[in-house]
């Protein structure tokens, strides 16, 4: 196992490199499956048609429909299929990235296999790593897995369009747990169905294109943006 | 991976029959975090309450979270806290028992660790395959995770209480998509919250007892319960 991630963080490594050279912003997307990764994209990608060139690798184990879905968005999209394999590696997207045009795009999201144990584990070489995690999911995950969440740069609370509908469940309660995981909790509380929240999120990404975000989420730790 | 995976079985075989001379029915349930895995056995236990004895091995990253809950539900719980693995796996279900009365059970229920991917390769000595699928994950999840939905005996559709609330999914299409890659497809819609459907759930359980729905399943491929 310590070989195998060896050999991936050397990949992730060159692959980072790349995207750093084209200034293209990597955004590795996990989460559960269902937890609304697609959903973000797509609504992302209808409030930036034609300010920024958005483009997606979309981790799974079988199917084209995420790619599906993320083109008819207008997003530039390609497929991995992993057959088995539990989560995406760095030699995945680096074959991915042979045919597909990343260098002239703005944002390159890497949707991963919909899990939240294994992605975690695997550096891909992207800027930052995002976790979608539903309201619907309830509020104790981030203490369930901990590793995946420990590691987010920024968690999308999604489907807040629900909570009228969930009595049990308050996003407050979701903050206190990602409070106790993060080393730096920062989220935005989102609806990809009704576009509450959504510029935030954009909000979030726009300053990744300059690198301000580091410097802004050592600040203002435990904030949020 | 095959001397590992050669090496659970045999634990797996050896669990197997110790649960067989106990008529212990024990099922695997497995399902993505936040499907409601949890509640559906906590409601389980509340209508069974007096009728069966209900015991449950919760397997987990971190926290004791579920075993609380299925211990305040009146089910004989007990973590098994898997660190980073992201399955469990037949020799810690071995372990889990050693300290476990669960030779007295009518069910035993093991949760499995919250994923889609990885529980589904590792036989642990249940009976049968239980998947938990909410309807908030949308309706091509089936597809999209097929060697999961292809090993399970029966998959619950869960938190069908939001269904008013999502105008986008259909519980027709999600049984379409489980009848592309289940043998012999068989599901119960149900809400863990109201209760609805949980009768059919229970009726399920209730013939793994004698082995009958093995017979069933055989007669009745592709009907529902």
């Amino acid at each position: 196992m310590g070989e195998i991630l060896a050999a991936n963080n050397r990949i992730a490594a060159a692959n980072r490199e790349h995207f750093q050279e084209s200034a293209v912003v990597v955004v590795n997307v996990m989460g559960s499956p269902g937890s609304g990764k697609t959903a973000v994209l797509e609504t992302t990608a209808q409030l930036l048609a034609g300010k920024r060139h958005i483009g997606a690798l979309a981790g799974d184990l079988a199917t084209d429909n995420d790619a599906d879905r993320l083109s008819a968005a207008g997003i530039i999209a390609k497929s991995i299929t992993t057959g088995s394999a539990c989560h995406l590696d760095a030699e995945m997207v680096r074959r991915g990235l042979e045919t597909f045009p990343w260098r002239a795009l703005d944002y390159l999201f890497v949707e991963n296999v919909g899990n939240l144990v294994c992605p975690a584990v695997y550096d891909l070489g992207q800027a930052a790593n995002v976790v979608a995690l539903s309201v619907t999911e309830g509020v104790d995950k981030p203490l369930k897995y901990p590793v995946m969440f420990h590691r987010a740069d920024l968690v999308l609370i999604t489907k807040i369009d629900l909570l009228p509908y969930l009595p049990d469940i308050q996003v407050a309660d979701i903050v206190d747990a990602l409070s106790r995981v993060m080393p730096i909790p920062m989220f935005c509380a989102l609806s990809a169905r009704t576009g509450e929240g959504m510029q935030s999120w954009l909000e979030w990404l726009r300053r990744r294109e300059t690198g301000a975000i580091d410097d802004l989420a050592r600040r203002a730790a435990a904030h949020v943006v």
